[in-house]
Order: structure tokens, then sequence, then C-alpha cells
């Protein structure tokens, strides 16, 4: 990399500590030596523990990065309560396995995408990278009805449906690469689901340009969110890392730290100035309404670069490498994180409308600019007017006033730091009890911390992510508690539990069981009494009931090569009375919940006596519920 | 089922609370109500909860059922520090995806076995359902080379290296059917791997035997865990369920649910008296050196079934469709638990040399039944001559005591139950800190329970299960901590860090990275500071290494329909600093530990620009550590 100074007077250098490498080393080290007394919190602070029994206050989403599910913690107790299957395979629901789950994970890909995957012998990724959960919002507060999440690995968005904490939608995007920020809108409602391909591709990415980065490009995807469907696109300059809405409907917000489109590291951070592109909802709309897009994939695709000037879109100038992107619940500023910068910028909403109406310098939307420390990267708030920002060098929090950071950039001789807190190690996102709401409530806030290195016991080469919980009811930011996670704890939302009432059962009447009751339709058989083996051809369908601790059918015979479909509905309607079908020796497991139906097909290419058993314990005489498939040899 | 008084004079039905489905919901609703108001640990009792940054002192090993992984958590905190896939997928880590995760999940499966596989396009089971994870032991307790794990889905023993933390080997295990129960020899050291086929199948189940059920069979099987093969099987009377090793190296003891050999749930449960088989190691090892066995699929194997009148086997009879088998840590007893009778029954090792030598009577190594509660399934122990089982009816541990038992057995009016505890809800294995060796300590139990219901918020029809920490230092127990967790918490050893010294970077002589090392040789490649294309016909091997934040490549180029296998080395060696190759829109995903080798192979059908990056976050430029891959499409 190049040594220059940066308009704060910082070489890049200065930044990094040295060598890229050798920063993470030198800043893990100073915060492991400065922490070698860990403390409880003191008194006066909020309890966290819970007794055995009683109940978190807070339902904490959060993603899973690399693993590619969601899951749901108690918070402040910070145990993890369920895993969400999403872009992942589950050996324990069959997600990935059952035709339930298959449909979801398949339906809504593109057709280039099939053909790749088929030519793997494949029908769906096995992987997925998610980053983002978020929570559908009305009125600048989460409504319960939906979390989205975004897939970088393989440009997916996918939609789980609050009733039964399942994942029930899942598109890829076209013509965008590799979904990284992704935020629903916050108002009047969601609406839309904005999403930023991040990587720089070809527009029509078909092989024809390869090593031509002056045609690459990004995209800025805006999903219909009840619909699960792209409604529009916008090709931008630079490329796109992580995302906001402002809480009056009229514009979201993208990071770039790749102003440059460069191709390697060091053409990727040349600038010392990126950008936040400001997106114009209502021209967007208005230029689709009035059909002035182009069509590609389907979908209507305008272009916001800077050379085609217009109103789609503008540039605010933002150091440097900017990466993280939070609108405050003063419902009026969104900051924006300087990762290789020592600030953050602060966006005032409502000057906004002047960088499209008058064409203002864009960085007279810039309010605030307070030098917090070294790689801020995310900012949650407390809703009394204060952030909280990542600092991912100095492995620490720090909590700064939002109106002495704008009454400094004024002009004004005030600090506007609090505290600083360290943290263990290298913070990436955090966030605050509803903080990303307008009812953010200032009681906890988690950092999500990429290092654990010394904390937790070794546990091999690889280590946990650390999860801290910091008590922010005071000045004082206190960590009270290390969270060990399997990776990676990217990003979180923290919602109140009134705010959520799942189902205890299944609605017998989820659009999932869709196609397994038309199928039963067919064959004249009722799902919820079946007891019945249908034959079609060398297809065979295999229609049982569960009552713990019994299925319906205690036996059944196929043949060699038979094409089978075993369907289990699970009559039984009590609280966390899940049972399961998993059969033995064939690689075939699905999680049945009370009140579902859940189906499975495959080969029955293994003759001979198979058993299969309950594998969700469910009774006293679970090992007993059990039965036999008959597989009778091809050449017998 | 049929109403009749079992030798305790209790109907079943009184066992089962009326049916078998009620029985489940009255046993909760009972507990609930009588819990309603859930207290903290009192004063006298032992910390658990941790400080940041505070160590536990013990590694608890978990399995997780269905989900397939091995599970490490801290004890006391129960915080869970790592996931460990075994028979699972997984996104974050590729295992099932890289080569050397396939290597390891395809070389022990039988022919048969990968035929079936292949008609379903597969080339390894995408579930399993690991039950049991146990520690290698020299000598009557841990040495921390090894931990095993069954898989009853799909009849598999894995190993996991405790230097890696990593699984390294799996086997089939042919001739069984569902591998369940699962311990290793206590002494002299393991040695063998005991493992019980639950399921009943016919000896050679190719199709030729269907639906006669006194043509089936169970077998149990030792492994050499030094070699991971199979060393010899028995064939017995009865189906096989738990095990255990006796601190001598003579004997191996499984418990039989099933001596009926029903396909039912009234055939299965028809019995009052069930059995505990006792298998004579020597007795094995001498016929089979002797060559006095059969071979079946190249393992040799002895009939033990009753009425071969073997000197390999005797059968206790026990009463009642007995489940867990648990060796005391005073060296000479072995608890058999009796699930549908309220007792457990009591095996003096000293009193089983007679029933082989002088044919005694097998009841006459029984010398103590006491009866406890409703559903005994499994006893840990505490080193101080107590004994904690589960009653999964009941809802509650009983602490009794083994003297006491054994005395009131032989007709001494005493008591041997020193306390109950109710737990949340439905609890199957427990384990107790070091309680399944000689080193005991009896400072923790935990109770693994099946359903949580109401101890945690909703999370819809999908509960968590509950792991309940207990502080047995006292003779009142306390349930001191709920932790929720993803299917299931079936069973776990907790083993005092002392144990255990994982390695802090990957050793570059492992010899999962053989094949790799192989083909990059064959190459002329230094996989260390690889940055290479080598184009082999339609085969091309792209090797690059990474250095946070950069692989040694930011470019390559493959044609469309190429195979391509990908090599990474991360030659990082600092503590925690994890690389991944992520390969985007290709579905490829895997992680790179700090001076691994990692390689994966995929057909490159998409055309185009793709890019390929760190998912496993690693510097402030993670972002950055990025290259592409062109494809150059197949007409052009």
């Amino acid at each position: 990399m190049k040594e220059k100074e940066n308009h704060l007077g910082m070489s890049r250098r200065d930044l990094l500590g040295g060598t890229a490498k050798t920063a993470v080393v030198a800043g893990m080290g100073a915060v492991a030596a400065s922490s070698a007394s860990p403390a409880l919190a003191q008194d006066g602070h909020q309890k966290f523990e819970m007794a055995p029994g009683e109940l978190d206050e807070y339902y904490g989403i959060w993603s899973s990065g690399q693993t590619g599910e969601v899951r749901i913690l108690g918070v402040p107790s910070m145990r993890e309560l369920m895993r969400i299957p999403v872009f992942n395979r589950c050996s324990a629901t069959g997600w990935g396995q059952t035709n339930e789950s298959l449909k979801i994970l398949t339906e809504g890909l593109l057709p280039e995408t099939k053909a790749y995957l088929a030519a793997q012998g494949k029908v769906t990724y096995d992987n997925g990278d998610l980053h983002h959960p978020h929570m559908s919002f009305t009125d600048g507060t989460y409504d319960g009805r939906y979390i989205f999440a975004n897939d970088k690995a393989n440009t997916r968005v996918a939609r789980i449906d609050c009733k039964t904490m399942k994942c029930d939608k899942i598109i890829e995007i076209p013509n965008a690469h590799d979904i990284h920020g992704m935020r629903p809108q916050k108002y009047p409602r969601t609406g839309y689901i904005f999403a930023n391909g991040e990587h720089e591709a070809p527009l029509v990415n078909d092989g024809k340009i390869l090593d031509d980065p002056s045609q690459y490009a990004c995209i800025f995807t805006a999903i219909d969110g009840d619909e699960m469907k792209v409604a529009w696109q916008v090709i931008v300059s630079g490329n796109l890392d992580n995302t906001d809405a402002d809480y009056q409907g009229k514009y979201a917000f993208s990071t770039s730290y790749n102003s440059e489109m460069g191709t390697n590291l060091a053409e990727m951070t040349e600038n010392e100035l990126d950008h936040c592109v400001v997106f114009n909802i209502k021209a967007i709309e208005d230029a689709v309404a009035a059909g002035n897009y182009q069509e590609m994939n389907g979908v209507p695709v305008v272009d916001g670069r800077k050379e085609a000037k217009s109103q789609f879109t503008r540039y605010i100038p933002i150091p440097n490498s900017p990466h993280g992107c939070n609108a405050a619940p003063d419902k009026q500023h969104i900051v924006i994180n300087g990762k290789l910068s020592p600030t953050v910028s602060i966006i005032d909403v409502t000057k906004v409308d002047a960088l499209f109406s008058d064409n203002a310098d864009p960085r007279s939307a810039i309010v605030g600019e307070p030098q917090l420390g070294l790689g801020p990267l995310h900012t949650a708030f407390d809703g009394k007017g204060n952030a909280f920002t990542t600092l991912f060098l100095d492995s620490q929090v720090v909590k700064w006033n939002m109106d002495k950071a704008l009454r400094a950039y004024a002009g004004e001789d005030v600090d506007p730091i609090i505290s600083k807190v360290d943290v263990h190690y290298q913070p990436g996102h955090n966030s605050t009890s509803m903080g990303e709401t307008a009812e953010a409530d200032g009681k906890w806030l988690v950092s999500m911390n990429k290092f654990s290195k010394d904390r937790f016991l070794n546990v091999g080469p690889l280590k946990p992510e650390n999860e801290q919980l910091i008590d922010i009811s005071s000045d004082e930011m206190a960590v009270v508690h290390d969270g060990p996670t399997f990776a990676e704890p990217h990003d979180s939302i923290i919602v109140h539990r009134s705010k959520l009432s799942p189902a205890i059962v299944w609605d017998r009447n989820d659009p999932s069981f869709d196609e397994a009751k038309k199928q039963a339709e067919a064959d004249g058989v009722d799902l919820e009494y079946a007891a019945d083996v249908i034959r079609d051809g060398n297809k065979v369908r295999v229609y049982m009931h569960s009552v713990a601790p019994t299925f319906s059918l205690e036996k059944f015979t196929v043949k060699q090569g038979d094409e089978v479909t075993v369907y289990v509905t699970n009559i039984d309607d009590i609280d966390d009375l899940t049972h399961g079908f998993c059969l033995s020796n064939y690689g075939i497991a699905m999680e049945v919940g009370p009140q579902a139906t859940a189906s499975v097909t495959f080969i029955a290419e293994r003759p001979g006596v198979h058993w299969f058993y309950c594998q969700w314990f469910c009774h006293a005489l679970h090992m007993e519920m059990r039965g036999r498939m008959f597989v009778e040899p091809r050449n017998a």
C-alpha cells in the first residue's frame, strides 16, 4: 500500500498499526494485556443472569455468517434458544432434504443457477453466508411479521415467517452479485427490502466480458417483502457494502468501500474518500411506473451511476472505505462508519432533499464527523441521544453523544466521546435493545467480536467468536458476559418480547403443506388419518400419521429402484411434541412438528429390512416408536 | 397394551399414567405446577457463573442427537464453545464438501452403501443421529486422545482427534443395524469401542428375508479404536440398547429392551423381564484367535445367542425394558436402569465370573434393585458412593446411596434414597463431572431434558431441549441453570480441563493434508508458497496460500466445464487466525485454519466473473480479501 496522508492527517500505516497483518496481532495483544483483570458488573447495573425457569426480556435474532442459519437467542441471558436453518443443510430438521424445504430452496433460483447446480449433480446450494437478519417494520418499529436475511455467498435473500419461526421463502437476486448489506424499509412499512450487491461484475455476466473491470458494475435491489419479488434495481458507481433506510420512507443509504472499482487490495484502498450512495425511492418508483427503465432478467433496472446524472442517486463523499450504515432512532441522522478513517460521518436526512432538488454539494448533508478511534465499523443507539460504535482495531466500543458531535462539527469546543470499554477482541457489528427502531430503549448492547483467543478454554485451532453483553444503562459501559459462538455472530437485532408471538403448534392451513395436501387428495388419502401406500408405476407414496409413541404404519413394502415418497403428519397437538421420521441406512431424516406434515423422496435402491424410527424424543416409549420398510430385491 | 402386573405389583398402566400419550402430558403438567417458583442456588453452593474472561473448569463433550455434530461446552458456565461437524453437513467449515472431509466421510462406507448413495446421486450421507460421545480411557480415566461417537441413523462410528478437535475417522459397521449404545473400554486402555446394533434385521440383509422376524438378530461390535477397524462381532438374543464396560477389562454389558424381538410396540413391551447381556471379552478373543468364528463382510463373528450356550455371553434378567447401563466409579458395580420398571438393577462385577465358570444363576450377579421412581433411564455417580438417576416420567433426578441399596437388597431396613429434585422436563441421559471414570469428583450434574415447554421464550412449534446444571456438592441437589439447546442434548461427558490440551494451530504434518501434499508434489508446487494454476486436460488445479488480508492469487482463469480443484494453504500461524475460501454463486465454502490446507473440487459450469472471498473474518481489510475466477464460456 502507498503511504499518504488522509484528510485527517493520519497515514494509513498509522491506522493499520504497521503492516496489515501485524495490526491485528498487535491490536489483540495490547487489548489482552489491558484486560487481565476482568470484572463482573457492579451494583446498580441491570440483572443479566436468568434464574432457572425465568424468561428473557428480549428475543435476540442472530445471524450465523458462513454457517448459513438464523439463531434465536434470549437476551440478556445470551442463551441460544433455537437454530433456524436457512441457507445451510440441517441433519435434524431435514432442511435441504424434505420436499417442503427443497421447494423453498429451489423455486426462487435463476435458470442459469439451476443449470450450474445440475452439472454438480445438485438441485440447491449447500452453503450460505448469512450476514444480516432484520425484522419487518411498521411505522418505524418491529411488527413481528417476518425476519429477512441475506446470503452473500450465493446472492440470495430469505424470509422467515415469525409465526412458525421457519424460513418460508428464498429468492435469488438477478443481475447483482453477492448480496451483502440488507435492511428493511422502516416507514411506512416493510414494504421494501433493500439489498446491496457487493461484488463488481459485468452487468451481463455470461463470460463475454472477463478481465475488463471498466465494464463491471454493482447493483442495488429493492425487493417487495410481501411478495418476495424484486421490485426494481439501480446500477451504481462503486461497489456496495452496508445499507439502511430512513424513517420517512424517502431514501435508502448504502456505503461503498470500493468507489475505485479496484480488483485488488491496493486498488480498493487507493482513495482516501469513498462514498455513501443515497437512493431516492420516489424518483425510482416514478421512473419504473413511467416505463423509463431497462429490463434485465425480468426486472426493471434504472441507471443511477454518477455519469448518468439521474435523480435516482446522489453520492456523498465519505472517508475512508466506509463500512457500517446506521439510522438513528431520532429519525433524523444516518451514521456512516469510516473503517480506515477514525471517524464516523453523520448525514442529516432533512438536508438530503436539497441534494436532489437543488443539486446541493453532497457533503452539505454531513452535519457531524467525530473522530472516535481506530477502525470504526458499526454504530448502535440507545434512544437517549447516544451512540455506540465498534472500533475494530482498538478492540473497543466507544459511547458518544450525537448532539455534541453535531455541535463540535459546527465549531463548538465540545468532546462527543463519553466513554470507551475494551471488548475481546476485534468487534464487528453491534446491536442495542430495540436500537434499530424508533423504540430504542438503551438497556443492552451486544458487541459481536471476531476473535476470542484466550477468553475461553482452548478448543483447538478453530476458536469460537465472542459475543459480549454490555450493560449500557449508565454512562460507564460494563461488559457483563462473554458469549462464545460458532461462526459467525455477524449481526443481530434485539427485539422486545412483546413484539413477537409465535405459534405453539402448526396451523394445518400452513402453505408449506399445500403440495402434500394436493397429492393426498389426488390419492384419496386423508393426511390426518393416513395409513396408506399408493403405488403409481414405479412411484410409491407412503402416507402415515404419528401419535406418540406410534406411527400409523408399522411396516410397508416397496421394490428396489422404486421412487418412494413418505408423508408423515404429526397429529399430536401438544406444546413441544415434535416427532421425527428417520429411515436408517437410507440417510433420510426429518422433523415433523405438532400438527405439521413433512415429506421426503428417495430411491429405494437398498434391498432388505430397514427400520424407520422417531428421532425426536417424544415419549417414554420413544425408542419403540419405529417400523419397517421392506425393499424387495430387483432380481428376486 | 395388555394390563398385567409386573414383578413389583405395578401395572404398566400405573407406570405410564394411563395411555402412553397422556402420560407425557400429565407428567409434564404436574411438574410444571410444582415448579412455579424457581429458585437460584443458595449460599454454600458452587459458583457457576463465569465472569467475563474467566475460564471454565471442565470441557463438556456433548452429543447433538439428530443434528449429527459433537459440541464442546464449558462447564459449569454451560456455554457452547465449539461445534464439531461429524455426521452432518456444515456450511461454515465445508464439512461434506472439502476433499479432506469427503475422504473421511466416504472411505469407511460399505460397498452396498456406496451403491445406494450413488443411486441418489450422492457420495455420502447428509445426516446422522449422534447419541453418545465418549473419550478414550487409559487405566480407568480419560486420556485426552480421542472422542468416539455413534450414528444410530446410518450405523457408523466416528472418532475425533483431540489435538485438532476435528473428526478424523468414520467407519460404517457391517452386519449390524443402527448403532445405538457405544462406550470405550476403560481398562487397561481404549482399546475397544463397544457398539450396540439396536435394530433387529436378517443377518444377511439383502432382501431375501423380509417380514420373518424369527430370522432377525442383533449384533454387538468391538471396534479397535486405534485402527478404527472392527475387531469382532457377537450375534445376540434380543436387541441391544445401551452399553458400558467394567474397570477390569473383562466384561462389557448391554441392555436389551426388546428381548421379545417384537416388531411393534405391543410385542416389544410384552415381557415384564428383559435382560442385560454380559460379554466375556477374553472368551471371545480366544475364539477369534483360534479361528472359531464365521466371517461376515470380512469381520469375525461369533454366536452369542442364548441357544448357542457359548462362553461368549450371559443374559441377566432385568425388569422391564431396561435402558441405561452405567459402570460406577467404585469399579465394582454396573447400574441397569429399568425404564418401565421403577427400579434400577445393580450388577456386582465380582459375581460375574461365576456366571461363566460355574453357570451360576444369572440373577446371582444382582446385588441391589432399589425402587427409585417412574421411568429410570440413566444413572451418574459422584465418586462418594452416591448415584443420580433420571426419572423420565416423574421429571426428577433422584440421588441415592449405593451402599444402602445393597444393604436394603440384603434385607436391611434402610432407604437408599437421599433426595429428589424436579427437572424440566422428562430427563434422558445425565452426566456428572468426571463421573464415568474412576476420578468422579461429585461437583456437577447435568440433566439432559427432552422437553422445555414453558422454560424459555416461545420460539414457535419447535422448542429447544433443556440441559439443566445441578449442583451436587451437598445432599440437597440444586438446579442452578436452565440451558436451552437445539436438538438434541442426547448424552454428554464432563471432562476436567487438565485432561485435554488441544493444539493452537494445525501441524503441517497432519495426515489430513497428505493427499493435497502428494498432488502438489506431483505438480511441482510448494503448498506454503503456492500461487499456481496447473492444467491437466480438462482438470485444473489451482494452488494458493493466504496471509491476512490476501490470497496469493488475485485471479485465475478456467474454461466452462473444467473440473477445478482449489487448494488453499493458510500460512498465518497466529492463534485464532482462521481464513476461509468462499466461491460466490458456486456454492463453495470452506474453513482453512491457521497452518492448514483445505481443498475443494467442482465443475466450472457457470461462465463469467466470479469472486472468491475470505468468509472467516480475519482482518480490518477482510472484505477486501478476495479475487476473481474467470470462466471462459464453452462456445466462445
